[in-house]
């Protein structure tokens, strides 16, 4: 088999055999295929494509060049939940207790914020003593005591795809849908769970910015988990504006604790239950979504997501007494309003703004090896469809570092379109696929 | 300015600026961009092309990597030509000569064999003697004092050209028009010749297959050259049958020889006649077309082609003798006929396949490092519409290597078809671009 021939029928937009894909993708981990043959295949493939038939084996390939997780043994259902990211998506932190506490394990892999996205692990870290860093046997400790882990990727999972990615990003082929799905399947499958539930955004403060893009990857990573054996639903959820009311790593804990106490912003709370009751019916604990969402309330009124939260906190080296005594996480010394400029109706927010608003706080990275700062962030104050008046407060900025504040109004005042008339109201979850 | 930037322009089928082209082509000859960047550039350029403003700069920043001839302290008019490979084609041995008895200096650089096509240095090498290996002073030496050479490729030529060129060959990017339109201007061009005229093959012999793509080839070509101030002409010419009757090195140079007598076959003199005519209207030592045909052939009539030849191949080491001698020339010990295995008149040659049958008697090359024998190679002896009966010959076998036959003729045999009509008269010349 030769590599040039792969890359020769790729460009002229064939399809793979699974056997050549094998031999790529294990001689380019392996360091005996050469940077620039595998950088021509990946520019070929992003603009000529993959089908499905050739999306299982690639992910499998890229899967299967680490570690795959197995719970068989624990005799539990297991599943997950995927976002492809957005501005104050703290869903992981109250979902996976709430599912936990219905009977299904969670062992899940998070990532950290890059860009104007914040990450799970950034966020957990805000809790004094959380450790991210959880071996393997840890995890399968956790997952047999408590039901769920909250942890880092090891460098044991897809050390294919940490290397394609890399290259990617040196060869401008990231946004290619088939690779962006191939990437995501083979670190979640490597979890090992029965179910996967993803959360694909839709809007300006996602990755996809249009619905035919969110689309489109929903049904290149179900196609690939379903064909994959895992039983896999996506919904495309909106990104337009902020999800809930705090961004930035201790706000959105506290926001989070906030919705396992059976409180806290609709939104939020909509999508906890939503996704959570997916994960119940397609891990077969409950039978309809509607029986599954009635199981998740139930565990985030009668304080049992709570507890399981408050166990993972303290299995994972933090201090439990967070659930009780939100003042133990770390506070901004700092706080101040941004005003409207004009009357009206808030018609739109744009979510990346607000992002990079509080990234500019600190909240979050420009490069991976930037640090954040837990405490700072912002809290959504004015949001779609609330009427305001001339000096009335639409975000309240919290900051440590003064010289900061400027950069970040400044992307708040564009974020917002306050316009003379309501905006039509549009409902959270667009679609199931 | 960032490649990663360029890269995804021309992924998006953007137009890459000149000082984009510029900045890569220099960043790579000088390793200062990886070859990875570079191969998903060439990949995106092979799918998604590159337009005539792109090119001209393109060609230009290759050209100028390396050394740009320049003449014009000598006064006299340059032209030169180039082919696009096929069997039999032996065009520069007579061209170059009859070019320049009519004023016109010919400073050629040329090729060797490679795959079934014959490359004209392995040709000139069939003379005892013979050395192709010119330096540019020399070369200079002899513009003036003879009017042409006939040289090989320095390593001063177009070295961006050699890396990026070897990274296509690589990455399966090879048969993309732009990139093979400006890998030949940009060293055509450094020639410094004020005309070029571009002898462009289709058909089974020929790189290009088809009429359409020769014809893209030969416009991309000629807008190159135009766009970079060398008056440039194309003509597509048929190669669906081998070029004259002789393949093979020191076969070839035999019916060079003829040609430069007024002898030899038909199409050969008619190919040398427009070819050459061409150069000196384009030259500007001729006005039109009619009167420089006749020019090139009163040179080849009067002896005075044939003479310059002589000083030629003495002015680079070679025998003399051999314009007047051809047996000074090597000479393969055996020879054996394919012979007709069925009546009727000769339909089609496949180029290819003749080309094949010569290579595999030892005259060409499969890899670059390979040796070819000299005095081996083919006759012709039936052409398209000769009537034949069984066991007539159709092609005379010159070899030294017994065990080479079988193949040799296994590829005759596949390259004939004999039909029971005459097949349709075609002409040589299809277009002029």
């Amino acid at each position: 088999m030769r590599v040039i021939d792969a890359i020769q029928k790729k460009r002229d937009a064939g399809a793979l055999s699974p056997e050549e894909i094998q031999f790529i993708i294990d001689g380019f981990t392996a360091d005996e295929i050469p940077t620039y043959q595998m950088a021509a295949l990946l520019m070929a493939i992003f603009l000529n494509g993959m089908n499905d038939e050739e999306l299982a084996p690639w992910t499998h390939a890229m899967l299967h060049s680490g570690l795959v997780m197995d719970w068989s043994e624990l005799g539990v259902p297991t599943a997950d939940k995927h976002s492809t990211g957005g501005v104050g998506d703290k869903i992981s932190l109250p979902l996976a207790p709430a599912v936990a506490a219905c009977g299904v394990a969670v062992p899940m892999v998070s990532g950290r914020a890059l860009g104007h996205t914040g990450g799970t692990l950034d966020k957990l870290e805000s809790i004094p003593g959380f450790n991210v860093g959880v071996s393997l046997e840890r995890a399968r400790e956790m997952i047999a005591d408590i039901g769920v882990v909250l942890m880092g990727q090891t460098a044991e999972v897809a050390p294919a795809d940490k290397r394609i990615y890399a290259l990617r990003d040196a060869i401008g082929t990231v946004e290619s849908i088939p690779l962006i799905a191939s990437s995501i399947m083979s670190k979640k499958l490597a979890e090992g769970v029965d179910a996967l539930v993803l959360d694909v955004k839709v809007g300006s403060g996602a990755f996809m910015k249009t619905r035919e893009n969110a689309t489109l990857l929903a049904q290149t990573l179900t196609g690939i988990g379903r064909r994959m054996g895992c039983a896999t639903v996506a919904y495309l959820t909106r990104m337009d504006r902020p999800l809930g009311r705090m961004v930035g790593n201790a706000l959105e804990v506290r926001e989070s604790i906030d919705i396992l106490r059976g409180e806290g912003p609709d939104d939020v709370r909509e999508l906890t239950v939503t996704l959570g009751a997916e994960m119940l019916v397609q891990a077969k604990v409950a039978t309809d979504l509607e029986t599954a969402r009635k199981q998740i309330e139930g565990q985030l009124d009668n304080g049992k997501a709570l507890a399981c939260f408050q166990k993972l906190v303290v299995a994972q080296g933090g201090d439990g007494r967070v659930v009780e005594d939100l003042d133990i996480l770390p506070k901004a010394s700092y706080q101040k309003d941004v005003l409207a400029t004009r009357e009206g109706f808030v018609g739109e927010i744009n979510a990346e703004h607000i992002g990079r608003s509080s990234m500019s706080l600190g909240a979050g990275r420009a490069k991976a090896e930037d640090d954040i700062d837990p405490a700072v962030g912002l809290e959504v104050l004015k949001t779609v469809g609330d009427s305001v008046s001339v000096g009335e407060p639409l975000v309240r900025l919290h900051y440590n570092d003064e010289t900061r504040v400027p950069r970040a109004e400044e992307w708040i005042l564009g974020a917002y379109s306050v316009h003379d008339t309501a905006p039509d109201k549009t409902e959270l979850i667009i679609e199931r696929i």
